[in-house]
């Protein structure tokens, strides 16, 4: 197992007038040290989030506490969170990680969905069952853009709100390893998406919060 | 790795009048001859779950069949499922596994929680998460415990109450692997019980079936 850096080894963006307004941002998981670089040339950017790796969790720890510091998100794969807090069990980790600075932090656990904190929430989705899965690369990155394109889109950043871009975010990871690499995302219609939002949905959905369970546990407690 | 049957090497029970009146039935991971046995005992029974473990689905296959005809539900851990279909993906092994004969399938996958499969259904739920896994050792039980109780305690089958059934399972298993043996299930109350079941709501709630998620697609699709 290697990882060669090719083309983002000497990647030093200068970012345009244009990108530099860009309200929404996420930072792609390249060398801490860019993020962070990235980062400084958007003048007020709304809301941001940022992905990271082994091989910068390994190697710039210091580097990467930058941007962590100054993120409204941290988008990770279980792996990777159990790496950067060095201990196993994700609640832990999860504590850990929140007290290196993101607002929020999204742990993503592949075929088994994801789990969102915030400072006083917990959120935890399955992810989307898929039969036919292709070829999971680019996964993370589609759920990057599904959560980030429903934020902008909607336009809030509010607890619910986020919850809902987690789920956008596993559809489209849940279209995205069905064919080779982006192809299925490339010919995704909206109307396609909107339809999966709402099987997941159901595929989720049990009731009320328990109030109405009709438990009858008077004569026994 | 080892399996000593100990006394179930030779049990054979013989149900008591009381007992072959039992209208909720959970047939345990014993030989499924046994299981078939005790199922012929009852006389009406309502609902039958039933578990079963690598050592019958290696060595049993055949017999193990018989019961699956027979149960409202089949309730076993992922790793049982793949075994016992022979395949990888959970939505071809329950599709296989559905057509062995049980009405249902759930599919426990530990701290990520549990998918249910129904005739036209799916649905899928997180795990209650838990800090401190103290000792697994009966979670399966109490998961199939809680699902059972609940289902005996509201005394419907319909497609909400089975979800909510795998909801109470799954706290009846996160309460228990926080300590020894069952230690903990011994001094549990109800209140505990439901205040979790809300915790656990709030942990997974985002909101409505997607309607009114107020995507602005109009210009774009």
């Amino acid at each position: 197992m290697d990882t060669q850096l090719n083309v983002f080894a000497d990647f030093d963006p200068e970012l345009s007038p244009l990108h530099r307004q860009c309200p929404y941002l996420f930072l792609g998981n390249i060398d801490p040290d860019l993020q962070y670089s990235v980062l400084q040339q958007v003048e007020r950017p709304r809301f941001v989030a940022c992905d990271t790796m082994n091989i910068w969790i390994d190697n710039k720890r210091e580097s990467l506490l930058k941007p962590l510091q100054k993120i409204d998100l941290l988008i990770i794969n279980d792996e990777e969170a159990r790496m950067l807090a060095e201990t196993a069990n994700v609640l832990q980790a999860a504590k850990k990680i929140m007290a290196m600075g993101p607002k929020r932090l999204v742990i993503k656990r592949g075929e088994y969905g994801a789990i969102m904190f915030g400072p006083l929430t917990i959120f935890s989705v399955p992810a989307f069952p898929v039969e036919d899965v292709f070829d999971p690369t680019g996964a993370g990155d589609s759920f990057a853009g599904g959560l980030m394109g429903y934020l902008a889109n909607v336009g809030l950043e509010d607890e619910i709100t986020l919850r809902k871009s987690v789920v956008y975010g596993s559809i489209m990871a849940s279209f995205n390893v069905v064919d080779f690499g982006v192809k299925r995302l490339g010919e995704l219609t909206f109307t396609e998406i909107e339809s999966r939002y709402r099987e997941f949905f159901k595929i989720t959905f049990y009731g009320d919060s328990g109030e109405n369970n009709a438990m009858k546990f008077d004569l026994l407690s």
